[in-house]
């Protein structure tokens, strides 16, 4: 039997968003449950694939089903598609899996031409609707289909209007109207060298390709990459039978949603326009009423309503977003969908749901978007206050979050003046490990440069601090210290206020308002922690992130930096004293510097995590990003070291690399330079002793980066036991720790199973995993993944979501080769991907046993995480 | 039961080498044959891993097996260990499973004390020979056992023979050889703070320890790691009853083999001296006689010696290198093994046990070591010759072969004078992409820096030519084109010899020897390619490369790189046009200029193959590989181009990349520029037609480098089959091509059923893939691996070796996904790792179809590709 494209509402399967797209599958349900819905039918998801698979072509098999299928309804309506006395006219709408608002494209009153038209005017006595129909009708389709902006059209009705002097489009009248096609008509003629299409069989496969073909538009692909919606889902195509809102003034069209979108409040919230059709509502020319007005103008209308959107939203179980038209005082439901809402309704509407016992728990937790509650956790821009402003500038939305502050232009300028009590923003080309201090204590960070996995990006993100990259606007003068923008100069003087949400940047200073937990938040994070089996951890390399981790309820720390702590300017001279040490005798010498300083870090994380367990990761970037580059630079090293010049250059021409991502770092440091090993281990015990003197409960995990073999790992643990066993019997305490590795480079993937049993854990570094899988370098790949977007090989970040098929299959495999080998083996992710709500699905998948992702993520990864437990128990 | 350690030589396993070494099981098939053996035992390799896992400590069982078995041999010998009438005295030495020669350690007359050589004197009635033995055992033992050099107690032996007026050791009377181990343990005494030790046990327990820790000493470390021996094999013990060649004028000792291990002649060939101990043959102070000499002086000892080394031969079926001694006219066998021979001998001696009957074509196809063959492949200096010169110099033998010339200090000078007819070396600092013609015109290639990895050292090994790399002792100065070496000054008039088998540097101008291919070497050739079954295909570029490797016996090209064509000094100027154009028909313009050039050298390769397969990979190395970086060289090239310096700087800025490995090339380049893919389809496609109508028979293979993922490959392949299918339309005549990729990138490996499914074949390109398994760059690991192979984490250089257990995993996984998609998919390797003979064997092992190599290593992959195969029958 050959495969079934087209179904009736009444046939479709309700359940099947897939095949259906979710408008289809709603219209079925309505269909199903008896409410005034216009009959239709369903083009599915499949017959989409199979367009582009055809070359852009509709199967002729597809063409004939539809026609079938549309004489059914035809029949049904007792009306004839292009018929000159009853014509039959429909809707033509894109239907997608996934809700995607606004994406595609409409088209209302199919069927209409020249005869048809006075068919209409004359069967419902309404020429001047009739001809408003048409009107419409050769605006959208020459807009849609065609590809003539609706601009064009839009000048000829604001000339018209001119001409008859009125302002709306109600007011102008049939002969206006009829005008008006004419003109419509012609200037169609004109730009495409032919007449208006008068079939309405070919208007309707125009109008079908037209939605198959919006699938592939730049908006639509733009919003499937922020909403990880597949390319090869497709779309269906809903057709549907018109009901006219804008027959006059019993008729009307409108949205309504069961409650707020932006507060979650339980309160229809909604608007209309009578006499109009859909895009009128948008259009914004006369203002549409809320749908409070409607239960005085028409009780019997909107009680019918309510009761219809009552019965939605409790079959669905959730706040349903509803289109409805009014054709002379009948009420027609067009669609409805899962209402998208804003965070903090997000919440609400969940507990509120759980509360009036419509859904449970577990399904209430699977109605948030974990990725929402981004927006709950960082200071934002008050909202009604932003919109008076302009920005001066517009750059990527890096990290979340809202900042003002004085401009700092470097990164020791902005930590002084932070200290003197400022509040600063860091506005720099470009950030590098050295700025780490500076935007640590900035208020926002702006760059000039970088894309939103530059350094200022990933850092900041993990800091939870705002920030705003490749502002391409900004002219920075370091020297001078001015920052030029559209012509206007700024100094140090001046405030920016920089909206990391939006990648807004402002003149002077916003007001901001703090990051509220409500009560139902923590509600549904208590639901959550209830359900779900992986356990959260935080990546912070300080106290002060240790303890917004604890508080956000992280259950340890998965990835402690300890770089980021050796880049600090009381540190760094010591750092940068063993690297250029000539014998083992020097570099010891410098690292019991750094010891004491290294150990009071991990005191006060220890502390602040309150005996989770803390995961150290051993010094891990190559030595060279410790070292300046600039000449001017140098020169003052080598003053400020008191050594030669040139002896200084030769270290730094020493280290050298060609491709430091692969070169001289992580666990190979400790190969070379064992003491470095030795003096964190000591730092680590040793902290742990003090702590645990005071009453702590420490658990240290010491993780070795970059292991590509069994032996390495032997070879590198044996440094830290034997560190940790004599600092241990020389302190006369024991402390409970334990010795893992980083699963970042393929080969330790390949070969989990000796790997794994020389380690107590394994954590997944999926960033370098990722790199290495891929071969390309995060900091390289943004100059041709953009053409790799727009040709679809990568529809999405694999800095950012965790590609599955690849370097997922490598985890897996790890996984399970490090169970075989020691089946008490703890594993965990500590990538940037740990608080990607799809990665953390995964992990729950394969049986992992923590992610952990920034602090400010937490709440974000505890929800996925029991997201993930949900659906797998289903 | 416990674990047994120790075994008679008539105990153990002849056949396993693994636990008893080489000359354990080789002492155990003579004792066993019969032959006079002393009698004696072998501790095994497992004792020695146990005394390393043991934290390098003989385990007491172990030491109370070893005098259990010494109590049966001392009986059986009627003598008694430290007897001081009738002393029972041993030699000890290593034997590791694959012969290292003069790698580890012995020690004779062990036994003796200041009592026993009392006995031994009276016993013998031989006070001189006691005494002799004596002294000979305090040097050796204090050498090995305690780490006292040897030539403290030469000196004394200098001094006293000095003081008695004597020139040789023999000439030293008994009472002399008492006064001389007097002074040696005083000598002991004085440096060691203890007597010389008396006890028996303890001399061998020292002993057997010296010898497990020689095993890893620097000398077998190095041994090791040049002839791929595992670290984890370790070396087993032998510890034989004494006999004596110093018991006075008809005693002696000697070594023989059985045939001329230099040039392979059957005849008897070695050296002894009479009234001797084994170290005095190689010592040099007495010269040897010749073994033809031994016939004369002791015919029947002789003829003994001649039916044994017959029988050992006939019964090892190979070529025999033996120690033997004779004890007061009576012959004993010390040991046998197969010995170590050049490579022209092994093949004369494989062809002559076949002609002889002693062996099957098999069998002697595997006496032969393929890496040895490169011996036979390229100009040498002459052997007699290079003995009277002394080197200026000395850097890494980074690709074999002889080369004299003069100096030329840049590619291009070497170039222009070579194409004057100049014999010229090209010695630079290190080399670049940009100096391929100059290397490739060069006699031998000297660099300064760089390793065996270098571009240098990858490059000339691919063109066959004699290189030397990191000769630290050069000091180049490029402007003033001076070399300078120890001091002298040399230009560009100046002659030098390079010798690239051993990386020394001569004045002047040696007489070299061409390359023989004798008779003998053909015939092993086709024996091995009777027997193998993976096919061996070359890497070649030019036309040149491809005749030398249909000459050396390829059957096509697994791997024509096209961007070394780009580089040429005629072309570089169009591509530097292509990457600088600003818009897709700048571009294509440019590329229209290489279009011909490009066609010319397909076709110039298509026609040396002979219809053979041609491989031919696209464009694969970052752009800004043909950009200059100086400013000079930009300044100069901005004003060629007659483009502004700001905007080819700008451009080169452009391409900048942090990571270039992980970067934007291969078929990124096509993604991104889909018309280079296009010219490239064009050249191969047109070149193709024009070969096919003067009568050829062309079968391209278009590779694209660098895939990740199915899409991709999809992508760029219709770029491909577009272009040809245009081409041919075109021009009206098919041609035979399939279009296939390289697995270089881990998540090719792990998608390759989805890649499979698109390609024709797969190549796999294991140096990048060995780079991104491991996560290190061949360029930057250099720095750190020398730490590695010290510390026994990596005992080879995984970019010479395939690394089996990580990589090796990767290309199975791609094997077995590969094929489940597509069953004729045709597999290969072209790496570096293609010409490796344990690659090779591996690359069987899983079931490529072929292995690719540079052309000069195509015969040792063709004899490597016949023992896998021979080995896998077994």
């Amino acid at each position: 039997m050959a495969k079934k494209y087209v179904y009736l509402f009444r046939e479709a399967d309700g359940n099947n968003r897939a095949l259906f797209g979710g408008k289809g599958a709603n219209l079925a349900q309505m269909t199903r449950l008896g409410m005034p819905v216009p009959p239709g039918f369903t083009i599915t998801t499949e017959a989409c694939t199979r367009y582009y698979n055809d070359g852009r072509k509709i199967a002729p098999e597809i063409i004939d089903e539809v026609f079938a299928t549309l004489a059914i309804v035809e029949k049904e309506a007792g009306k004839k598609f292009g018929d000159p006395e009853n014509p039959f006219l429909v809707s033509v709408r894109s239907g997608a899996r996934a809700s995607m608002p606004g994406m595609m494209d409409t088209i209302l009153n199919l069927g209409l031409t020249d005869i048809s038209v006075e068919g209409l005017a004359k069967q419902t006595s309404n020429p001047r609707f009739a001809y408003d129909c048409y009107r419409r009708f050769i605006q959208m389709y020459s807009d849609v289909v065609i590809g003539i902006g609706k601009d064009y059209f839009n000048r000829i009705i604001d000339q018209v209007k001119e001409e008859k002097g009125v302002t709306l489009d109600t007011e102008l009248t049939a002969e206006d109207l009829k005008e008006l096609i004419a003109k419509f008509k012609d200037f169609y003629f004109k730009s495409q060298g032919e007449e208006f299409p008068q079939d309405p069989k070919v208007q309707l496969i125009g109008a079908i390709e037209a939605v198959f073909r919006s699938w592939d538009n730049p908006r639509a692909n733009i919003y499937r990459a922020m909403h990880d919606i597949p390319y090869d889902w497709g779309t269906a195509v809903n057709v549907q039978s018109m009901v006219f809102g804008n027959m006059g003034d019993t008729s009307g069209t409108g949205v309504a949603f069961t409650r707020n979108p932006a507060t979650g409040e339980k309160k229809l919230y909604g608007e209309y326009l009578m006499n109009a059709q859909g895009e009128d509502v948008v259009a914004g020319i006369r203002t549409p009423a809320t749908i409070d007005h409607l239960k005085e103008t028409n009780p019997q209308v909107y009680e019918e309503f309510v009761r219809i959107a009552n019965n939605l939203e409790t079959y669905f179980r959730d706040m349903q977003d509803m289109e409805f038209t009014i054709e002379r005082g009948k009420l027609y439901m067009l669609q409805t969908r899962n209402g998208k809402r804003t965070a903090q309704a997000a919440i609400k509407i969940a507990v509120d749901l759980v509360k009036e016992g419509l859904c449970s728990e577990e399904e209430a937790l699977l109605k948030i978007d974990p990725k929402q509650l981004d927006d709950l956790l960082h200071p934002q821009f008050d909202a009604k206050e932003i919109k008076k402003h302009t920005p001066i500038a517009k750059g990527l939305p890096a990290s979340p979050g809202a900042g003002c502050g004085k401009i700092a232009f470097t990164a020791e300028e902005a930590a002084e003046r932070a200290a003197a009590g400022e509040d600063v923003i860091l506005v720099r080309l470009e950030t590098s490990p050295e700025d780490i201090q500076g935007m640590n204590v900035a208020k926002a960070i702006l760059t000039a440069r970088g894309g939103l996995t530059s350094h200022a990006a990933v850092v900041a993100r993990g800091m939870g601090k705002c920030c705003v990259t490749g502002c391409g606007a900004l002219i920075i003068d370091e020297e001078a210290h001015t920052l030029t923008v559209n012509g206007k100069v700024y100094t140090s003087d001046d405030e920016l206020s920089v909206d990391g949400s939006t990648g807004n940047v402002y003149e002077g200073r916003l007001p901001l308002t703090e990051a509220q937990i409500s009560g139902d938040f923590s509600t549904v994070m208590s639901w959550a922690n209830k359900y779900r089996v992986l356990k959260v951890r935080a990546n912070a390399d300080t106290p002060a992130d240790a303890a917004t981790a604890y508080n956000f309820g992280a259950e340890g720390i998965g990835l402690c930096r300890t770089e980021h702590m050796f880049f600090e300017k009381d540190r760094i001279a010591a750092v940068r004293e063993m690297i250029v040490a000539d014998t083992r005798e020097q570099r010891e010498a410098a690292l019991a510097k750094i010891l004491p300083m290294q150990k009071s870090d991990f005191i006060g994380i220890y502390k602040e995590m309150h005996g989770y367990p803390v995961t150290i990761r051993f010094l891990d970037p190559p030595l060279h990003e410790f070292l300046p580059q600039k000449e001017e630079d140098i020169l003052a090293l080598a003053a400020e070291m008191k050594i030669p010049v040139a002896k200084l250059k030769e270290r730094i021409a020493s280290l050298h690399e060609f491709n430091p991502m692969l070169g001289h770092r992580g666990c190979r440091l400790s190969v070379t330079f064992p003491e470095i090993a030795e003096m964190q281990t000591r730092a680590v015990i040793e902290a742990a002793i003090e702590v645990n003197k005071a009453g702590g409960n420490v658990k240290a995990e010491i993780m070795i980066p970059l292991i590509g073999e069994a032996k390495e790992l032997k070879y590198v643990k044996s440094i830290v036991v034997n560190t940790a066993e004599a600092v241990m019997k020389e302190l006369g305490v024991k402390v409970d720790y334990t010795v893992g590795t980083m699963i970042e480079i393929p080969r330790a993937a390949i070969t989990a199973d000796a790997i794994g049993a020389e380690a107590d854990f394994f954590s997944f570094g999926t960033n370098d995993l990722t790199q290495m899988t891929f071969g390309f370098s995060r900091d390289d790949a943004d100059k041709f993944l953009g053409d790799y977007y727009d040709k679809k090989i990568y529809e999405f970040d694999p800095f950012k979501k965790l590609d599955q098929t690849g370097v997922g299959e490598l985890v897996k495999i790890a996984v399970q080769k490090g169970k075989s080998a020691n089946s008490k083996i703890k594993l965990g992710i500590c990538g940037e991907h740990g608080g990607d709500p799809s990665t953390v699905e995964f992990c729950h998948d394969i049986g992992l046993t923590y992610v952990s992702c920034s602090p400010y993520r937490v709440p974000i990864a505890i929800l996925a995480a029991a997201q993930a437990a949900i659906k797998s128990k289903k």
